[in-house]
């Protein structure tokens, strides 16, 4: 159902991973930032720093550093979100940080920012993917970007003019996402069938019959590995859930 | 400068905490779910679930677990959003859980989709504001929406037509948010004397001269104290950043 544009341009949502050479222009990027910066901020703590790489050799470290996502280097904007408490230590050196809460605050409104953020440039026509990658290498990012203690890179997000028209990949449905008051439990329900046969359905028609998994079965493979088992080790030497 | 309806929207968003008695019709309130279902997932892995509350025990009890915020019994909808890892271990009973990396992705992905839904009911003549205070005793909250192992109530959601016409808050300018190539320091930037002082009087003139404070003076005062040092026990007793 059509309601409005803001809607329509958040339903439509799909990454974009190809874009044209066209640069974003400064006024838009200008606009595209204070959308980010618009969003709500946990207790006014404005724990967020984007770090806006244009220089092509270090889009290409990153894009590296990532796994080799060969759009970090090719998309017109690449903006890394970091949770910051570097500069509230500036400004006061006595700051209690280190609190697991300051991370979750830090994640949290890192994400709001990003999404006003790719949510405009989307209404405007652009397009974007999150690279969570660059948490493959959170310290040599770091390095890279001259990131201080208290300051952990989350996410990257790439924003250009798109040069494809991916499908829309589908999502569990809101009978699986949304629980009537308390928690319910997901298992045997017939949704999930459905949703594991529409996933297999989409990769089918996306790949020519080359990937045919489930939603299940993807997310059992993905979860049989460690997951970033250095990310512990990684943000605690940064000042961050030490406590 | 104007762009389009959804950069409006989002640039004038201001927290709403009072509320009119119309309640947001089921087929909008849909709408606005499927905008948060539309956000991008990390590697598809969906570890968010939203908790709607109508029930008006429920929601006086959350009101005061959260510190007393009344907004939460009387807003139209309040939704609970959760990192939830219980729905991959129902489906695969040996996933790795409990990594460090896996917070993170909860974190930020729930964040993704309240952003979704919070600009989306926006965009509609709808306001709202996040309830971080659930934090502040996660572990009742956890047992009032009975919420299993691996699963976090991370912050709430209400939504309504707004009662009230606040002013924008003023945000950190871009000059201090928004680093280029990499990081830079904050301290002695003319912009934050600036941001200091505008905030200031963003105050004064809100509370009739009852409170004058700038930024730096609100985030020292915050930073003295402990920041819900309970978090990093209650995550891990849950099943979260064990490793």
């Amino acid at each position: 159902m059509s309601m409005n544009q803001t809607i329509d341009t958040i339903l439509q949502h799909r990454s974009i991973r190809q874009f044209t050479d066209q640069a974003i222009d400064a006024e838009l990027l200008s606009s595209l930032l204070d959308c980010a910066i618009a969003a709500s901020t946990s207790s006014f703590i404005q724990c967020v720093s984007i770090i806006r790489v244009t220089q092509s050799d270090t889009r290409q470290k990153l894009a590296h550093l990532a796994g080799g996502q060969p759009y970090v280097e090719t998309a017109a904007e690449f903006l890394v979100f970091c949770a910051d408490f570097n500069r509230h230590q500036q400004i006061h050196p006595e700051a209690q940080l280190g609190f697991t809460e300051q991370t979750l605050i830090g994640a949290v409104d890192a994400a709001l920012m990003a999404q006003n953020c790719l949510i405009a440039a989307e209404s405007m026509g652009l397009g974007g993917v999150y690279i969570g990658g660059l948490r493959n290498n959170p310290e040599a990012v770091a390095d890279v970007l001259a990131l201080p203690q208290h300051v952990i890179p989350l996410f990257g997000l790439c924003l250009g003019y798109p040069s494809q028209n991916p499908e829309i990949k589908p999502r569990l449905p809101q009978s699986i996402i949304v629980h009537q008051e308390q928690y319910q439990q997901v298992l045997n329900q017939p949704e999930l069938q459905n949703y594991d046969e529409e996933v297999r359905e989409y990769y089918r028609t996306r790949t020519g019959g080359n990937k045919e998994m489930s939603w299940s079965e993807q997310i059992t493979d993905a979860l049989n590995k460690e997951a970033r088992p250095f990310m512990k080790g990684f943000i605690n030497s940064k000042g961050f859930s030490t406590k």
